[in-house]
Order: C-alpha cells, then sequence, then structure tokens
C-alpha cells in the first residue's frame, strides 16, 4: 500500500500542487516545481509569515541579489566549511555522501572528518549501495553552486546558500534605515541553494528551495523582549537536553522555560512563541509540532542558544522546519574582519559611566615657535604616546621620515576623569530561519484526510479532502451552476466576478454532476462551493457548502463577497453564513 | 545639477529603497539590494500584477526554479543563441561590448557577426576607452550563468535567462490542470539572470532581475478575446511600424488598431490594454509611456506580432519595460523536437468534417486456417500498406525476416469516407513579459517631485515629496504623536495596532517637530499622516494628512483602520475621510 507520502504526491501532481521539475527531460534529483495550486499555497503561507514578521514585528523585508561575491561567503564561512563528505564509486562512478553509508554502523558520522570517514568505510569493507563497486577517498565537497561574474572567469559568483548573509552585508544600511535604535530587524524571504551530492528524500532535501529568515540585532545587555507578556502563557512542546538524554519532550508555558533557564531568554523565546503562532495558523497539526533544543555538542561554537521547530511527517519522521538561534555577535564579527569595517552601534548608558583617561598636553607656546608648520604633526604624535614613552628624559619621534627630539618640558601628561555617555558595541542576532518548502510539504500531509463520506448526487463513498485552513487553501471558492444552462452561468459569472474584485480566488466548473464537482474542490481544499441552481433566479440565493462539515446554507448572492470575505479572514462561523438546509 | 537618476538613487539610498549589491566589499556592477521601502515597493507592484493576471484573468501562477537543465536551454535557443560581442582589452584587460563601441559609427550594429564587428574596430581604429589599449578580437560571450549541478561536474546548470521556459516544459501538467481547455495561460514572477558583459546602466541593466510573465496558450485558429469589448475603447499612445518610419507616434483605440491591422490580432490587443491598465494602476505618467511596434528586421523570425511598452526616463529615454509578442508555435515545437514528446492539444471542430482515407481489409477467413499464428502480424503489415504496393499482382511481405507471399484475393482495399471530429493541434503562445526592476525604478523617477511648499512647523520650504499612488506606496501611514509625552504615545500606539490588524503597514515616528516628520514621510511617499493630540484624549479624533495635497481633516480614531482602508484601496475621497481643517 502506498504511504501517506505517496498519497499525498500522487494528489500533488495530479492536481497541480507540486511536480519534478523538468519532467519532459527526465528529470533531475533536488528539484520540484510548484504547479498553479502549489505556487498559491505556498505564496499564501508567506504571506502569513510576512503578516508576522513584517507588518507586525516591524521587521521590513529586504531583497538581496541571489548571487553573492566571494568575499561574502569568505565571511560567512561557507568557502571554507560548507561541505559534505563525499565518496565516489569507483566502477559506476556514483557519488554518496559518506556519513550517509556508516550511519548504521556509527553514531554520529557526521562528526567525522573526511580521513577518518575513509577509514570507517575501508575497515568496514562499505562498498557502493548501487553496483557493490569499490568506493573511493573520502573528501570534502562545497555545497555551493559556483558560477563566475562577468566574462573571462576572473570574479567567482556563488548561489547563496542562505538569504541571512544579505541582511548582515547590509547592517550599515539597515542601522541607518532603523536610525541607530537597537533593537531592529530585517528579513527576506527568497530563494536558496544547496548543491546536494545525491539528494534521496523527494521534496524534503532540495537543491533549490525558499527560506524566510529574520535577522533581529538586539542589545547584548539586554535581551529581553517588549512585549513578553503577550505570549508568556503560551505553552510549547518542548524537547530540550535534558529531555532528549532522557528522551520525553514536555509540555510548557514560554514563562515557566525561561525562568527555568530552558530557554536561554525572553527574545529568543518570543521568538519562538512567534513561530508556534505561524505554524498553527498555517495548518500544521498541533500533536505534530515540537521544539528540539539542540545538544550542547551540536550547537554552533558562538551559538548562545539553539531551538528547531520538528514537525512530524509519517515517512522522515521529525523533520527540522525552523531553527532559531542567538548567533551572538559572530557574523557581524566576521563581516567586520573580512571587510576591514567598523560593524557597532553607538549605545547611551542610561546613567554616565566615569572613566580615567591618560591625557597628553602638548604645550604650543614652545612647539610652535621652534617647529614651526611641523608643530600640529607634532603634537598629534605626542598625543599617541603612551605613559612610559612620555616618562623619558627627552622624546624621540618620527615625521615624515624625520627624527625629532622634543624637550620634556614642551609636554605635559596626566591621568583625567571623564563623563562618557555610550560607546559603541556590536549587537548580537537572534535568528529565525523557515524552511518553506517543508512547511508546505507539512500542511499538505497534515491536512490530507481519505475518509467516508455519503453526500447527494456523488455515488463515490470515499473522499479525500485537503483540511486546510481556509486562509492557505489556494481556490478560496468555487462557483458552480448546477446544471450548464445559460441562465444558471450567468449569475454564475457574476458571482465570480464580484469574488474577485475583491481579490479572491476563484475556480468556475460547469463541468459533471454536483457531487463530481465538490469531490474536485475537497480534493484541492477549497473550503466553500456556491452553487447557483434555479432558486437563485426566483429570490437571489446562493447554497453555501462548507468543505470540512459538508453542511450547507442558503444565502444571498449580492452580498456574497463580503460573506466569504468574513467567513475566511475574520473567523465568522459557517452556522451565521446563512439559513441552514 | 545632478540628474534626476542621481536625485532618485540618491534619495533611494538615504531612505532605504535601492541601493548597490555588497557595498560593505566594494559593490559589483549590474546588482542592487532592495531596502525595507524597495522591496515592499516591489513587492506590491508585483501584487498589483498579480490581481490582473492571476486573480482576474484566471492565469495561475506556477514557480520553477531558477536553474534550469542544459536540455531546457537548448531547447530554447539560449546555449547556442544568447550571447553578446565581447572584445577585451589586450593592455588592462577591461571587457566592451563590441557593438557598443561602434554605435556612433554605424546604425544596427547588433544585426552584425563577431568577425564583422572586428573587422569594423580595426577599420576605425578604435581603442580601449579605459586606458587607450588595443581591442583584441570579438567573440560572442554566451550571457547565461552557467554551474554544474551535483558533484563531478558532469551536469550542466544554467541560471533561467527568463522565467519563461519553466511555463513551456511545464505544458502537458499545465494542460491537464486545465482540463484540455484552450485557451489558457500560466505566469511566474520570479528570479532571472543575465550575465552582461560590462553593464554601466546602474539599476537599467542588472545581472539578476525579476520578471513576470505570462505564456497564454490559445487556438491559432481563433485569435480573438471573449473581453475585448470591454477595453476596446482604451486609447494607447501606439508607436508602430509605419509611426517609427515617419518619427510619430499615434494616440488610437484599441478597437481601431486592430480593425485598421495596425496591431495583429484581439488577443495580442488585450494585452496591450492590460499592460496598460497595470501601469497605470502602479503609477507610470500617462504622458510618459507609448507601445512601440517591432519593426520587421527586429523582430523574432517566428513572432507573428510584437510590441514593447516603453517609459521614458530623462537620463535613458525611451526604456522598454515590457514586451508582448505572439511567438506563434516556435516554442512548444522547439521543446516537443528537443523532448521528442508530442505538445499538442486536442481540438474538436465545430463541425466534424469528411475526410477520405485509404483502408484496407485483409480477409481473415483465408488468412487465418492459411497462416495460424501469424494471422493476425500479417494482417497489420497489409494494413500498412499503400495503394500502390495493393495494385500488384501478388503480395510479397517481410514478417519476422521470413518472405511471405499473399495471394490477391486474401485482402480487398477501397477509398472510405470517414467524419473526423477534431485533431491535434500545436496552440499558439502570447507572451506579454515585464521587467519589474525597471517598473520599479520607474515609479520612483515619475513620482519624484522637488517643490516650493509651505507648511506649519516646518521651516525648510522645499518639499521632496514621492507621489506614489496609495496603493503602491511601502508605508501606507504613519503614526505621529504630536510631541512624546506617555499621555500621547498611548493612543497613537493603539492606533498603530488597530491598523496592523487589517495589514496596514504603519510606521511609527516621534521624533522631531511635526513638520519635519510630514516632510520624512512626504519624501518616501506616506499617502497618509496621522497625527495624535491633545484634542484626541477629549474627544477622540485624529488629524489626518494628505501627502499630495497637505490639507488635513479631523476624524474619529475608533474607526480609524477602516477610513485608512477605504482611502487605499476603495478609492474613497480625502474629503470624506473626515471634517476639514
Amino acid at each position: 500500500m502506498a504511504d501517506k507520502y505517496e498519497q499525498v504526491l500522487e494528489l500533488a501532481k495530479r492536481r497541480g500542487f507540486i511536480w519534478n521539475s523538468f519532467e519532459l527531460y527526465g528529470g533531475t534529483a533536488g528539484f520540484y516545481d510548484y504547479g498553479p495550486l502549489g505556487a498559491m499555497l505556498k505564496r499564501r503561507v508567506e504571506n502569513i509569515w510576512r503578516d508576522i514578521f513584517v507588518i507586525n514585528e516591524g521587521y521590513y523585508e529586504i531583497e538581496s541579489p541571489t548571487i553573492g561575491i566571494e568575499d561574502v561567503f569568505i565571511a560567512s564561512g561557507h568557502v571554507g566549511g560548507f561541505s559534505d563528505p563525499l565518496t565516489e564509486c569507483q566502477k559506476c562512478n556514483e557519488a554518496f555522501r559518506a556519513d550517509h553509508l556508516v550511519k548504521d554502523i556509527m553514531d554520529n558520522p557526521d562528526t567525522l572528518g573526511a580521513d577518518e570517514l575513509t577509514k570507517v568505510l575501508n575497515k568496514n569493507n562499505i562498498k557502493c549501495p548501487e553496483c557493490g563497486g569499490k568506493l573511493g577517498n573520502v573528501y570534502e565537497f562545497n555545497l555551493m553552486f559556483k558560477t563566475s561574474i562577468g566574462p573571462g572567469g576572473k570574479r567567482a559568483g556563488y548561489l547563496r546558500p542562505e538569504t541571512a548573509q544579505g541582511m548582515f552585508v547590509d547592517f550599515q544600511r539597515l542601522l541607518k534605515f532603523y536610525r541607530d535604535h537597537l533593537p531592529f530587524g530585517a528579513t527576506q524571504i527568497g530563494k536558496a541553494y544547496r548543491n546536494e551530492i545525491s539528494p534521496r528524500q523527494g521534496v524534503i532535501r532540495l537543491r533549490e528551495f525558499t527560506q524566510a529568515e529574520a535577522e533581529i540585532f538586539i542589545d547584548p545587555r539586554d535581551k529581553t523582549h517588549p512585549k513578553f507578556a503577550e505570549v508568556a502563557d503560551i505553552v510549547l512542546n518542548l524537547y530540550s537536553q535534558e529531555g532528549q538524554a532522557e528522551g520525553s519532550s514536555e509540555k510548557m508555558s514560554i514563562n515557566e522555560a525561561v525562568k527555568k533557564g530552558i530557554i536561554a531568554h525572553e527574545f529568543l523565546a518570543y521568538c519562538l512563541a512567534m513561530t508556534y503562532r505561524f505554524l498553527m495558523r498555517v495548518g500544521v497539526s498541533p500533536d505534530k509540532l515540537r521544539f528540539r533544543q539542540h545538544m550542547k555538542d551540536e550547537m554552533a561554537h558562538y551559538a548562545a542558544d539553539c531551538w528547531d521547530a520538528e514537525i512530524l511527517s509519517e515517512r522522515f519522521g521529525w523533520v527540522e522546519v525552523v531553527g532559531i538561534a542567538d548567533r551572538t555577535d559572530y557574523d557581524l564579527k566576521a563581516h567586520a574582519k573580512q571587510s576591514e569595517t567598523e560593524l557597532t552601534v553607538y549605545v547611551s548608558y542610561d546613567t554616565p559611566k566615569k572613566i580615567e583617561r591618560f591625557a597628553v598636553k602638548p604645550d604650543m607656546g614652545i612647539l610652535g615657535p621652534m617647529f614651526k608648520g611641523k608643530a600640529g604633526k607634532i603634537a598629534n604624535a605626542l598625543k599617541a604616546l603612551k605613559p612610559e614613552e612620555l616618562s623619558a628624559d627627552a622624546i624621540e619621534l618620527t615625521i615624515d621620515g624625520e627624527q625629532i627630539k622634543i624637550e620634556k618640558n614642551a609636554v605635559t601628561f596626566e591621568t583625567v576623569c571623564e563623563e562618557v555617555h555610550g560607546e559603541n558595541i556590536i549587537p548580537h542576532v537572534i535568528e529565525p530561519s523557515f524552511g518553506i518548502d517543508r512547511i508546505v510539504y507539512s500542511l499538505l500531509e497534515h491536512s490530507y484526510s481519505e475518509e467516508e463520506a455519503e453526500e447527494e448526487g456523488e455515488e463515490d463513498k470515499t473522499r479525500i479532502v485537503l483540511r486546510l485552513p481556509a486562509e492557505v487553501a489556494p481556490v478560496q471558492a468555487a462557483v458552480l451552476p448546477l446544471l450548464t444552462r445559460e441562465e444558471l452561468i450567468k449569475p454564475a459569472n457574476e458571482i465570480v466576478k464580484m469574488l474577485r474584485k475583491t481579490g479572491i480566488l476563484v475556480s468556475f466548473d460547469d463541468s459533471g454532476t454536483i457531487g463530481r464537482r465538490y469531490r474536485r474542490n475537497d480534493e484541492i481544499g477549497t473550503p466553500y462551493s456556491i452553487t447557483v441552481d434555479y432558486q437563485t433566479l426566483d429570490d437571489g440565493t446562493v447554497t453555501i457548502r462548507d468543505r470540512d462539515s459538508m453542511k450547507q446554507v442558503r444565502a444571498g448572492m449580492s452580498n456574497i463577497a463580503d460573506n466569504i470575505h468574513e467567513l475566511i479572514y475574520n473567523g465568522k462561523s459557517f452556522e451565521d453564513a446563512g439559513k441552514k438546509i
């Protein structure tokens, strides 16, 4: 029997959600197309993300290129370290991830280097899974797609492995945009790339995928969140470091988790809460979601804390769909070093600090007449000297290649006490990073249902239904004239027009029995089907059928657009949409 | 003095619309970032495009990868012919487009091949514009960014030079989705790439850009459009082939243009009308727009007709922003050939056609007993014969390598008359293709205005204002407490919350004089500024200021979200938004 993944993919291909790219030419692993319904579903998911992060949190979206220059990825570490261990069969030339080949033999093979993996392969006499041939030495294969900008191959370009670097590179511009105030954030929804060695997990492991990322720059001295109280009571399914040691997750309020020190701080916890709200709103099953903390040895060395949102899939088990990390000042420091540019924010102290400072005061009354035009340069050189350099009997300076001797009496120095009002700091970065494609697939799997259903006008008792939230369903309303007759088609077309005017995506369908048409719409998740019949001509009412309950109400045609809009976006209950039939 | 382009770019960089990518590392020609306001502006433009093409025309959007495999671009002709003539300086190694270097010497240098251009360069003694060095021989440089899919460099990948090929490659899936009925269309908004030799035109010539394309598959025998009457009276500024010969464009209704044969047919004309409506809605100046027909020698050999929408820019002159072409069956034929797959649609005739067909009828009563198990194969071989092969006295066949002689009496043949109900045809493709980045830049240029303005609380008499349509302005409303006092900030924050709830992008600004804040918002095109003052605390009203007229009204705070929504999206006039002050 087909497993859920096969069932979902069969539907997805047949009805136009997702299919293999380049099918016409035999396809290529790791690339999928979103068809008409899939692209719309994906876009609705992205727009809900925007509503939460951009509109409501105020983290403006930016758009930087998908091609990046080498400096960016040297700084980010991707040129040096973004790789998987590769081994090729000497006989059939097929390539494999070496760590995948030994995963049944040992724990954590991803911690091994190429040489160690070669030894493990040899010692265990592991052969090519395809043809049984001998496997070659393991080497690190960089996962960035590489290209060349302009002619002559002089300038390397890489397809970005994440959207995040765009925000880091733009730090100075963003800081100015937000008028030098922390915290601020920027987001990006766009393509990212990973040249997988040999992807074999369908839609779960793509070579080209869509990320939605936020980089939120915060004051490292204050990781509270001003709106924390609003989310404090949200209960999450937490699979903490401790929980993983014991093999059990635990439901806990955000507030409690921060208080107990399980989640590092309020700001990170707030991001977990936003993630939870987003995933619930797009339609992930609450019982198939958990937040897993990175174990100490799996976390990046610079990270203060890191959690993955994981979604349960029947075939793939727990799949990471979101990563939420406190990356501290790692990224800004790396770009500051590579670009030789200071990437800091000036922050004011609440109360000024008193600081002792060593001050040199050249006596211009002596230096001026003595050195004339050079006196200014000499004074500056003196100011830069340290106490021990000034304590000698005579001070020797080199100015424009000339040795100059300064008498001690031409300069005084002392320790002064100053009030300092602030300092330049490197912000810390909180990064929630979403894998949109995996989320879209999860929605399809979680909302997919095959059930027994009896309905008038349809003989097939099995109905397939995608129980997607109305807000994310690609087609939002179907308009169905009961019969293919001019007198019914005309008002049906009017309804289509009214709905489209308010931005609702409508399908018009007049072929087949009404029961068949309901089923066609159930299968793609259309929440509401509007049927025009002969009563419509008499009293200007239509029937609205609810996808999930299969119940029907009769409602007026003239305000149908408002009615459907309220049902989809304002939480109007179906019972209030019209008169029960 | 700075020209308009410089003025617009200065504002765009300073306020966060557009800036050079990778500035931190010195930038790279042909790449620009959209900052917080630019990305939002761009997204709003894209969403209006979707409203027109996807929601209202029903051409569903799809999403195919930006990386394509080689077969796709062999079929499309990009591997073979997507190139520019390149010459490199032998001294400084700088690369140039050879046709650009000779454009002042001759007309239409783009029609010359590499060898011819080399001759023109040599004959005219043209040197490197940068250093005066000798230029090398011209060769064709392919403009696709090339990469490699998977390890070992075994499989070439290209960054797509247009989104269009995604729709062609998916033709069979799309045909099924639209249940085998013509016309149907699919659209795509996404990144496309062009590895320009040496881009020197700022935001106008990008190496990575965004296209919005529709591929509409129509019946070649019927190029009328069912909704033509709705657009027939729209008057466009047409710069036809004839007009170009005379150097003058002409205003003409769509209907007249089709009747006179200036625009090839209704369907193409309808696409011009949609394009016009889109460009007007996003805010292009009507007097800076024309539709230019491709000249016969500039049109692709397969195209039936082709028009560019061109927008006037102060620095760049008339810039192509949209191309609208009837590409006939060229693309589907090319992919059918490359993939060895039939890409056709079965279309029914209105009335069945009578067709004469030659029919062979083997007499199984004779063949059966004579050839036993082989009789079926022999019958099939006989059916495949042509009239002249059957007219011989005896028929010789080779079946499974065996020579077989059939007597004439074992087979009869005749010409039969059959009714045929339809046939497989290759649809024609109408392609409107939009360059989103150029359109976004045009909006900035057309809406940019520096004017003298006196307003209370602001001393600077010059105001910069972006007169963007409210629907595309990135920030839709600014909320401004008159003073930075708790009692005013609180209701201001409530208003922010109410507006955000309805999806409106709001900025909160409490720093500086109110006049200064108005100017800041004028500069980024915020259509409405809402000010909270002490009267708000008394009577629950706020002031709304209109960006363009600088007029103010007083309106209630409780329904402010609806009020602003109506102003932006439903064409409510500002006078009706409250009581005139």
